[in-house]
């Protein structure tokens, strides 16, 4: 099984990724998670893996618009605890740090450690990308900030973990696979739906009133605006239950009188939510 | 009046607001966001001014999240028409480009265009950060993809204009000021509001009806996850009106039952949406 992610060797997808389909799964980074979208249809790779949400790895909710057509289906969700890393060059000790090099989010989310010790934040493409740089450099001085995954793949030292100011820093992803290679036997205990509506009001709560008439929880409920028809807005839902089950059939039959499109992004077991960082 | 952005001179954000201030504004380019808000909380900047929809400049959710506290209140709002511009160096034609360096997004949204004239894309930190690059390098077969206003500071010539694929790239700006600091005769014509529910349908259910049952006419629904409490939704919410109004306060009066927290990021002048990329 290939599975692609967005991402250099060592990004914190791939260390997701490896966590939910285990160590040895054969992983593919590409540059653009267009790519991997694109691989995948051509059939390059069997799963495709993305953050789709509260990522540090930049602008993901891009990501569920990347799912949002009938190509692809969601097979899976998982968690991932961000743990950053201060990586630096074999033997560094932090007192001799001068500089660290990261994604700007990961660096924001790390500003009071780098004030404390006094190093200055330099904003790079990517997490993963940066200890690639480092490991290439003689620059005693210089840190990343990064997953502890990098420090194995390119020879830098764990100087500090955690160095995150918030400590629940969780990312959740989804494994996809093309709508042909779905499995059948899949437990689905959870689906994630897209709708769109006018942004009027009686629209969305019509829809938001339907999933309670039918005793749906919805977990999660993202608006996101409509890339061909700015400022009106495309949501996306995630709610206990199956699509195949006959209550949430009933449910989005009724919704049909209110929105514009409705496109189920697949029904998948339902991943344990971490509630705190011990990884 | 010092107003502070998120970027290098020429990025997009700098262009939404000379736009919105006049083409002399004082404007200062900040490397984070957060750097933008203390330098107004210190006094340093008069205004702030930040993507919050839509941007080809990365992860703008957050700029939101950095302004949901008491401190700062949003007094205008702008969209800018992304016009994605080829530059080049001097004298150079398309047929001699081989290489096109900008931000991810700002590729991705060019991939068409890139695709049909055989350029192939180079990942970047972001769009001015990469014209400023190429302006001091000897690199005739290179490229960015930037805003006009790169050109000018850059010195490199614009290329061709409208290079994306989705000519309706409107991104919305918002200008901010310390609550102190807030004009008293401004035209409170729209709303910007924050509150955050526990995830049970019935609450959001209750706000929306609420909403509704006081004519409101939401604009936006926007939902972030909550930093500190994990997959727990924070809503941003726009309507028509201004918080002073009676019946808007009676409306938020209703609402805090069924909230933990409320929140009004302001009200402010309504902007005019663009409609199409004319710019």
């Amino acid at each position: 099984m290939k599975i692609g992610f967005q991402g250099h060797r060592g990004a914190y997808s791939e260390l997701a990724l490896r966590e939910y389909f285990g160590k040895d799964a054969k992983a593919f980074g590409y540059d653009m998670s267009e790519s991997v979208l694109e691989n995948l249809l051509s059939g390059e790779l069997d799963i495709g893996f993305f953050p789709i949400e509260n990522s540090i790895v930049g602008n993901v909710a891009v990501n569920l618009d990347l799912l949002n057509h009938d190509e692809t289906v969601i097979i899976g969700e998982s968690y991932l605890n961000i743990n950053h890393c201060l990586l630096v060059k074999p033997g560094v000790k932090l007192s001799e740090i001068k500089f660290a090099h990261s994604h700007p989010i990961a660096l924001a989310q790390c500003r009071s450690f780098l004030r404390e010790n006094k190093i200055e934040p330099v904003s790079a493409l990517d997490t993963a990308g940066s200890a690639i740089k480092l490991s290439k450099l003689d620059a005693p001085d210089h840190a990343v900030i990064a997953s502890s995954l990098c420090s194995e793949y390119y020879s830098l030292d764990i100087c500090r973990v955690n160095i995150q100011t918030e400590q629940n820093n969780i990312t959740r992803f989804v494994a996809f696979v093309k709508k042909e290679n779905e499995t059948r036997n899949l437990k689905r205990e959870k689906t994630s739906l897209s709708f769109s509506t006018n942004h009027t009001p009686g629209a969305l709560l019509n829809c938001i009133q339907n999933f309670a008439n039918h005793n749906i929880n919805l977990t999660k409920i993202e608006s996101r605006p409509i890339p061909t028809d700015p400022f009106h807005y495309i949501f996306y839902v995630d709610f206990i239950g199956s699509s195949q089950d006959q209550n949430i059939i009933d449910c989005l039959e009724k919704m049909k009188g209110h929105v514009q499109s409705v496109n189920i992004l697949g029904s998948y077991p339902m991943a344990k939510k971490p509630t705190r960082n011990d990884s």
